[in-house]
């Protein structure tokens, strides 16, 4: 990758943090229960707004009013069997970006389908963990580079990220968007070009959501930048908060705070200026 | 208004922090995921207790041993259908008094339906952003003045609180009981005499469940005190401690955590002195 | 009970401590929408690991996944009538131990029928208020020495502590495992030995999910120690943390923020010391 276009994308992830503040877009959920009120919070921290809902028809209305649409498959519940697919049609259908958190994929049967279901419909971004992007990308039957993989262990990741890194790969090429994995570095790419993220704190792995909540992020951005550039962004503002809120907490409970705040001050030029390494996919 | 009954009402404004912190009430609710531990906490923090259920015949249960009853609709799962019409029927048929959240008007079938459903069984009490309230005022056929609305964006208002004036006085008026406009100075109404609340912060716009906790917290009131008192006191003691909390914090995560501090420590006299404005509807 | 048994009994809670901390234990639920937030942040910070499920399948699928299995009946959704059930039996069926929480028994009619339906596959450990214990052995027909009880009110208790004792202990001969009654003072019993727990902070009612998380992180435990430990445990890291953050926090929001930053600092040393007091059942 040149450093012109290096030097694009970080204009492009200053744009996204100042023009989120200035316009307050609107990014509505299907997302779990456990982490919504954390994925709420955070999207009103970046400057977006929230809208969290269950029901078929709802979701395609939120799918219409929204820039962009996260879908998270943490809890499942019965009615996602058909939310789920009719939020992504209706995102497909109306050129509304949408970005998939495959949440505990692995664990029972509905997961497993939803995630075949939805590949009709490819989202933007795909945000997980490095065993889910794994996962994901053997559902979709993707030609991923198989590696010695050990799957999912709850919701937590088993694999590193960089067991993880085909697959991104491939999930990239196949929707033309882009995938940003998550951990201690994390890996975000389009599918030509692979971009390392460092920073953040372990304190994040105490917070239940911290990755849901990037994905939520993730969405906001992707409210007003490219797929690419969004999913950056968001990993980069956690990176710059984590790191922060980490160096004046007292444990997991003042971290989340503390995180949220940090979040709220991000500015354009921190974006543009954070510790990055580019190279080819 | 009389200066004799603008004394009366803060009065009672006191009396009913004070019955609260005494009595521990319990003001069950039918709320939405997203926001309904904050909404606990904040019923918890001004003395109250809290009680949240899904079920059709636990809803009727719980409408039996609170107080007062909060429905909120943020997030409609497929069994509200039968569960918020039993719980407001199970309110009206008990006598206790019960308050409406419409948050989300708007957004699919089963809002509209159930806003409809539910004009049979008056609330004590509606809260919502102006928006929301214009929306339930159309729903409900009263006879507000129409104004140009911009209609609800999401679950976050798009009219300002003085566009929902006449929609707020026309559903107290239909109700015999109170109304309550969120807004960046409130506007409460028993149909006779419409009062302005300033204070508050920006920042509650930062934190999501400001307006469902307030919904929450007016239930609490609305245990012990009438309807118009139970909104006023509930709006009073969320400008008193939200600018309290704007005033110590760092960002949002931090303003929401001394927004439940200063919540805890409002006294009955903070309440009877507040800045409130009264004029005749 | 001999010296040597409650030093033995002490040790063993250390060691829970340490190795919970060493090997990052599983521990997932089906839990309550209200708390599950606070619930997993616990378990986060004592050195678990969280997964929270709604489906049956999926109820299953973590049962084996998991070292010990967290069932809280607090908000029943139309599913639990089948997924509490199946997780249940298949805990059983995998010598999982799992650990019941009767939150609000007595409200409406599943909550009653899932007691009783699981009656057959024991829970390693019950956890709740004295009125939750008092309940649960009357619904399991254990032949408790009746006492003038209340009845819940809503999710509080209206029962003492030792009301509870004679119902606890029978509880804990019935599964063969462990009672945890949560109160002023609590009270452990494996059905031979009754162990009182002083300390915690009034606080702790301010914060909705201080018994759910109490469960939950009781059920981290659970997944490196027998049952009886695992109580005793969790229930001491509990009144140290508790005690610690009413000593620093201005109030119910800051003091759950503080309680789970003492939480992840409880070390081995802290838990084996604590002021217990032993008696004979």
């Amino acid at each position: 990758m040149t450093q012109i276009a290096e030097a694009e994308l970080r204009t492009r992830m200053a744009r996204a943090v100042r023009e989120v503040r200035e316009t307050n877009p609107l990014a509505p959920s299907i997302t779990n229960t456990v982490t919504q009120n954390f994925v709420a919070n955070a999207q009103l921290a970046t400057g977006g707004s929230a809208a969290m809902v269950y029901l078929p028809d709802e979701a395609e209305c939120v799918a219409g009013l929204g820039g962009a649409v996260y879908i998270n498959l943490g809890t499942l519940l019965p009615v996602y069997a058909e939310t789920v697919p009719a939020c992504a049609r209706a995102c497909a259908e109306g050129d509304t970006p949408w970005v998939l958190d495959p949440v505990g994929v692995g664990i029972g049967s509905l997961r497993t389908r939803l995630i075949q279901e939805v590949r009709q419909w490819p989202p933007a971004i795909v945000r997980g963990n490095a065993s889910e992007i794994i996962a994901v990308a053997e559902l979709w039957g993707l030609n991923a580079a198989r590696v010695d993989t050990q799957g999912p262990r709850g919701v937590d990741a088993a694999d590193s990220v960089e067991a993880a890194r085909t697959a991104a790969v491939a999930i990239a090429r196949f929707t033309g968007g882009a995938v940003a994995v998550s951990g201690p570095a994390d890996l975000v790419t389009d599918g030509t070009v692979i971009v390392r993220a460092e920073g953040g704190s372990p304190l994040m792995c105490s917070v239940t959501g911290s990755g849901c909540s990037l994905g939520g992020v993730a969405t906001v951005y992707a409210c007003v930048a490219d797929p690419f550039t969004a999913a950056l962004t968001a990993t980069t503002a956690y990176n710059l908060a984590g790191a922060r809120a980490a160096a004046r907490c007292e444990g997991p409970g003042s971290f989340a705070v503390a995180f949220l705040d940090e979040l709220s001050h991000i500015i354009p030029e921190e974006a543009a200026d954070a510790p990055l390494t580019f190279e080819a996919a």
